[in-house]
């Protein structure tokens, strides 16, 4: 048997750890201000991407991401067999749609903001349980398309609060694969749905932040591993807020509080962008994976990286039905072996 | 290896078939009144559930048949490994909420009507893969959280054309395990996306149909079955409409039009229940398997059932934005071995 995975633990081990071959990322203008640019595959001019609404934009731009990945290994859409996506529209339309386009085998997911580390770790175990060689996991986020489902439209101009967070414009795509070169998923965590009653929906990152916990907590038990053995921890899009709690609740897990542990919410942009407490969207973590992360990981500057995408399972509809904000958060551990 | 699949093709052959050893549906009274009562667990005597609002009451039901399925084999929740479960409710919250009180480590899924087929197969593929030996299967829908987000209020009283499909209100949920008794998923076909153009929501069956015709015919051909392979042949709700261009479809790629084809969403109601073309939504082919095609593999009435549950992965958005529907089917083969 390839797989390991102990009774009653969260965490799979694999016995051939699939490796992430190549990446690509496209992101939004506000994006490409931050610090990161240089490490994107592409930069959008404007929100629309030539299409006539920011939905088409975004599932656009998912399918730039995915035949992007697939390009740099001189792959076409057809040589993926299984294409793995989610993304934060209802019904997941953005990447419903880049599917039909591509023509892959498709399974699609739904975890908000955790989707690239869901897809990752589904895609991981379809390949080391010996079913597929060769798989794409990918997702995307878009401001605009996320703020009018979500919020309000934003002609309206609602103020924001300091723990709000920028919903990201971004596609992102790994190409998993059996063989080849690249750094490797070692294990992953799949989460549980924690909710500790937070019903504020200006401040996901709090709402995230048990979740994150949680996982990371059970990571580290189930592999033995301590919180130094990676070089980065990094969650999702906790933001300043989310991240300053997860802090406070590594604390209370018995966890020691660690210089390598940052949020790609944070990460994302520069800190003067006006996104108050930082980025969010399955974009956020995603194009932060597949453009800076695993460049670091490239150039060994990251041996060991703990990816660890956070989401919110609330709805506009459960919000105003008077319910809390649930949270899920995925680990894939990716090293360099 | 467990696996068998070989390259390029879209079925998985599980080397060891995992067993369903249970299921469990909860239905709504209108299911209840059709045909197949006495195959479900429990008929609810309104569509609330003792819940304040429908949607509570939907993820309520799923919730329920999770409990349910496990309780035939003397489990607790805590006992299973791995929820996979999806619904069409945005943000897919009936599934989250679940997964919430249920607390199983869990894989948000969505495929619109397509999910009992996707978290069947996913979750197979997680057993003989080697990772769990005990995961739940699960979906639902209700009738009036679904009219209400994809199409209008009740109260409003649109009026229905004969091309119509009537939300089923039901929740189902299967236990598959590595070992046990019960009848074995030996194998299953991952959908591509299908889309030949149809624009009509009224019509949802007969924008699925290609996507149904396309996995049975790859299915066929990727094992090397014949139709008549299989005792039964079941799709997913196509309803009538779609059920007879699904006929068409199979004649044209070169398919012996079958007896032993059905449909879930012809089968649900009885006829005479005012629900137009037939049942839709995840729960309608997911409560026909949980209940009276498992009972009826139980007492060897089928012994080769071909389970194609079928998705349009449209939303209102994308409607509006005037994109045509795209469909998906994914089948799995649960056989008596």
């Amino acid at each position: 048997m390839a797989a390991i995975k102990k009774k009653g633990l969260q965490t799979l081990m694999f016995a051939e750890p699939p490796f992430i071959t190549s990446s690509a990322s496209l992101v939004g203008p506000k994006e490409g201000e931050g610090p990161w640019a240089k490490d994107f595959d592409r930069i959008l001019d404007d929100y629309l991407f030539s299409e006539k609404t920011w939905e088409k934009a975004e599932s656009k731009m998912l399918r730039e991401a995915i035949k992007l990945s697939l390009g740099k290994q001189k792959l076409q859409p057809q040589d993926a067999e299984l294409l793995l996506a989610g993304d934060l529209l209802n019904q997941i339309i953005s990447s419903s749609y880049a599917a039909r386009e591509l023509n892959i085998p498709f399974l699609g997911l739904y975890g908000a903001c955790s989707t690239m580390a869901e897809s990752l770790l589904v895609g991981a175990m379809a390949i080391d349980g010996g079913f597929y060689e060769r798989v794409v996991a990918a997702t995307s986020s878009h401001h605009y398309t996320a703020e009018r489902q979500f919020r309000s439209p934003i002609e309206q101009g609602v103020q924001k609060v300091p723990s709000s967070q920028w919903t990201a414009t971004a596609a992102a795509a790994l190409v998993v694969q059996k063989a080849g070169t690249g750094p490797r998923i070692s294990c992953a965590t799949v989460g549980r749905v924690i909710d500790m009653g937070q019903t504020d929906g200006a401040n996901m990152g709090g709402a995230m932040a048990p979740s994150a916990a949680d996982t990371i907590a059970t990571h580290l038990q189930d592999t033995g591993r301590s919180p130094d053995y990676y070089d980065l921890i990094v969650t999702g899009d906790l933001g300043a807020v989310g991240m300053g709690l997860a802090g406070e609740l590594f604390v209370k897990a018995g966890l020691v509080p660690s210089p390598n542990y940052s949020d790609c919410g944070v990460l994302l942009y520069d800190g003067l962008q006006g996104v108050d407490s930082g980025g969010s969207g399955c974009g956020c973590s995603g194009c932060m994976l597949a453009g800076p992360l695993l460049r670091k990981i490239k150039n060994r500057e990251i041996n060991r990286l703990l990816f660890v995408a956070t989401g919110a399972l609330m709805s506009p509809t459960s919000s105003f039905q008077g319910e809390s904000i649930p949270g899920i958060a995925h680990a894939v551990a990716i090293e360099n072996m």
